[in-house]
């Protein structure tokens, strides 16, 4: 099974469970790849550049991602990063969970690249070395890579490079620039590829009528994307936007730079999806006063959406 | 009428008024002023960093300070922003607007300085520089300067810089930063600064309720922060949060870097208080789907707020 | 006199004279204009970035440049910075400057600006805003905006924007980029801008050799430029060089970011060019170990200049 | 053989040699280290930042080191590089390179860190993950990881964690921040602690004048840096000078960024040094204007060392 241009929903990025002693929690990645297919995932990312994968060591790393797949089974498709400095790490770990099983891959630009040139050649090389038949997205997060990728630019590598399957919006929120590729679809034909939206859904109305095809995100409720793109996809704008509205004071508290994995994964705890909120340092502490906040601010969601319903 | 740690409430950013060919709007300034007046402000900001100070002739901007503190009068105090690569522009400008009237001036880090020490050295000098009877605004805006400011270095320089009167807290959000400063006057005895937070208001109820005394930033509804302040004023939590979160999906939409000038601009010429919504080049254009977007969220806010009253 | 495609040698980025009090000096200025043209300048750039420019006050920057061009007289082309952050305050300063009789002006791009889209769009604003009659400088300087302009790009601009004659090619050093704009030149016929380079000259032997007219940039020896300059129209290879490594040394210690200016200023003061070293305010100080090295080395300098003669 | 406070000599920056179809050299591995140590190395630093270790997979490092170390024998100390940006993965790896027989590793801050608080906090943190027995490097390197460090923050670093042993002092080139240390060690009894100078030893004599203790970095000619510290440590500065200034011109071209590897391979293969300049994707290429440079200087250098005999 392997991702191509028709993927939609909710492909969640998922955090990497730890035991209160910080050792990887095999056991705790099982409940939380079946609370996410439960909560509506269509999908899941992995090793992905904003969590905790970079502290993993390779062999954890691996075993992370073989439980992940084995959990999801046939029918949830897994992407997993690759992103990597050199050619030939990222090579070895897409051969690797390719052949593990994943559906695709995905691949941010390396922070030092500034101008078009050089992203449409590192691109064009990513595809190259890491073969053509395997399906990848590409990562476009300005926030965290420094990297600005013109819609232009978008535009030539899907038109040139097959393999390139789907964008993971996380321009903040660049609407302009899913109108601008979903434009040079109707009127260029260039290849519709999927787009699925970051930055923990803030946006996700807004990018669903721009033309998106779901999120790629982490959000502690991901009930929330899934139900917004359902409701969107009935065409009942207002009943989206109002599941949206419910859930968006804990979003926007949860998408706090810095803080925000250490408070997606105490809801996560809290919501008991992991056995422990526990992060490996560095990572920063939550304080009680942050603990209140989330508590009022869950109590209140709760309450909203009971009036919704 | 010169600004203290005392001060409190609505410091609101304004936006800079042009006519439609691109000059500037003085009458539009007037009703601007009328504007944020009527809606809560206690305070107003110009020339401040983000907005389009840096757009206008030095003419201009003496025009504009100007004819905002003829229709401020003496009760609304009004704090410029006196940012500047060199010491003699900065001293300069300082001069003539205290002269003119302004309650104090805004003083945002430049980028190239990191290192603690090199920010004690900046803001030591800024004090020196300007006078020691110029109150001053320290300006905390990481993602706009790169500067980074510890908790530690924070309060060195309210120890050290009597002149030093607010904190326009604008890490995002940094809620722990709050903390420490309110925690260092309990425990150690620092001078109670006042505390204005920044970010468009996206986290106002939580920086409130964490110690600050109100708000400088720009949202094209000030109401929603004196609305939110009274109702946590009177301890009326959940009121003050209900208010929050029906402004909430407006304000995180205008909220978008980059978009965020232009999107203002068009809720408040929506509004009235300003007769267009033209921002002088560079700046990004407003396509019919962001219109669309913000009547979509706007008809919502009000059916929200009614729903609330 | 306007600049042109044709303009080459070296256009010394100058210094702004202060006296030991901090207050602009005017006598010294006269005298850094002769001392200049002594040494070989062809062309002088003031209100550069990277100079004290952004430290004088609005009548201070008037009353340097009515100076500059009054000293500089008529054959002697000043090229006048004018990179601001909105069009309106960056055509005001160009108009003045180009009436009081400036050769032309230079643009630095702002240093939000990324892709291919946003700079082309930017640079096309600017030649249509300070009008298509007053020729301009394009200042590609990476490490001082963070913002990278591949050649494609740069081919871009001179083909469609008439009005940028020249180059400040100031990446470091991006010899591929001279290769590849002379190429473009040679084999598609695109107009032959003039580049000067900059760095401080510490490249100037290859960029020479790949095709640029000269440098524009502010070593406190500037003899060093034109004499090498002049040994490679000689086609003296091994002179430009022999004479470009004598002085190599101390061109290394003065471009040390940060102290750099102070450096150069301390050269000129010791050579007598300007009155004073003084530096305004936000700037780092010499120490005594610094003065002591910068002895050495022009002793050294000295020593071997004379062996080369 | 541990490392400590009393290194001394020219640590050289170890590139990883590739055959030309991309595979790790081991052969070509053998003969660098001989040619480092013939050349005045008297240790030597793998897995650094800048080479191209983080293109190496987790296997190829390991076997690297191991073979660097199996070469160096007992009177060559190796230092590893175990930045990452996680403990987990650091911790991992430090341990592992320990065992191997490493003589210390080297740690450079993420570069999200700004603040002294922060950065004092990652450093005690990493001294406690790998472990007090493990002596570390503190590398200093802005301009590769937007990381400022002050002199106090170094200071307290030194005071607080003894197993910080070394700092690669790689400021650019930050000769205050040398005199800073030294005077801490003399009036406040601070422990001196081995200073190496990086930045391709661009500063060297300067840095040696100021009381570092050698250079830890990686130009092709590591003699030079070998030959200018023995005359240093004669008391010979003239002959110290006169060294470096005939190394100068090409230490200055192999110091451009971007290109530097590609050119410092380049050198190394054309010394016999390794078996080719092959570097692993992405990277950049050298033209054969590029060579033609490198021959020139290279020509040239060998007849000033020549004349200087």
């Amino acid at each position: 099974m392997l991702l191509d241009e028709t993927a939609r929903g909710v492909f969640v990025i998922s955090v990497t469970p730890f035991t209160e002693d910080g050792s990887l929690d095999l056991d705790s990645t099982d409940r939380l790849v079946d609370f996410y297919r439960e909560k509506g995932a269509t999908g899941l990312t992995v090793l992905g550049m904003m969590g905790e994968a970079p502290k993993l060591t390779a062999d954890e790393s691996a075993a992370f991602v073989q439980r992940v797949l084995d959990r999801a089974g046939s029918d949830l498709p897994v992407v997993v990063g690759v992103s990597a400095p050199g050619f030939a790490a990222m090579k070895e770990l897409s051969d690797r969970v390719m052949q593990m099983g994943a559906a695709g891959v995905m691949v941010a630009p390396p922070s030092a690249l500034r101008t078009d040139q050089q992203l449409y050649g590192y691109f064009t090389g990513v595809a190259d070395v890491i073969g053509a038949d395997v399906p990848f997205v590409l990562q476009d997060f300005p926030l965290a890579t420094s990297v600005q990728m013109s819609a232009d630019l978008i535009i030539r590598i899907i038109r040139d490079v097959p393999s390139c399957v789907m964008l993971k919006h996380e321009d903040w929120p660049g609407l302009a620039k899913i109108d601008a590729l979903r434009a040079a679809g109707r009127k260029d034909g260039l290849r519709r590829i999927s787009i699925l939206a970051g930055n923990g859904g803030m946006f996700l109305p807004e990018e669903l009528r721009r033309g998106s095809d779901g999120a790629m995100t982490g959000f502690g409720y991901p009930e929330m994307m899934a139900d917004v793109q359902a409701a969107h996809d009935r065409g009942d704008t207002d009943r989206a936007q109002d599941l949206f509205d419910a859930y968006l004071p804990l979003a926007r508290y949860e998408q706090q730079p810095g803080l925000g994995l250490a408070l997606r994964k105490a809801i996560l705890a809290r919501r008991g999806a992991i056995a422990s909120a526990h992060a490996r340092r560095p990572a920063p502490k939550l304080s009680p006063a942050d603990m209140a906040d989330i508590e009022f601010l869950i109590t209140r969601q709760e309450r909203r959406l009971k009036e919704l319903n």
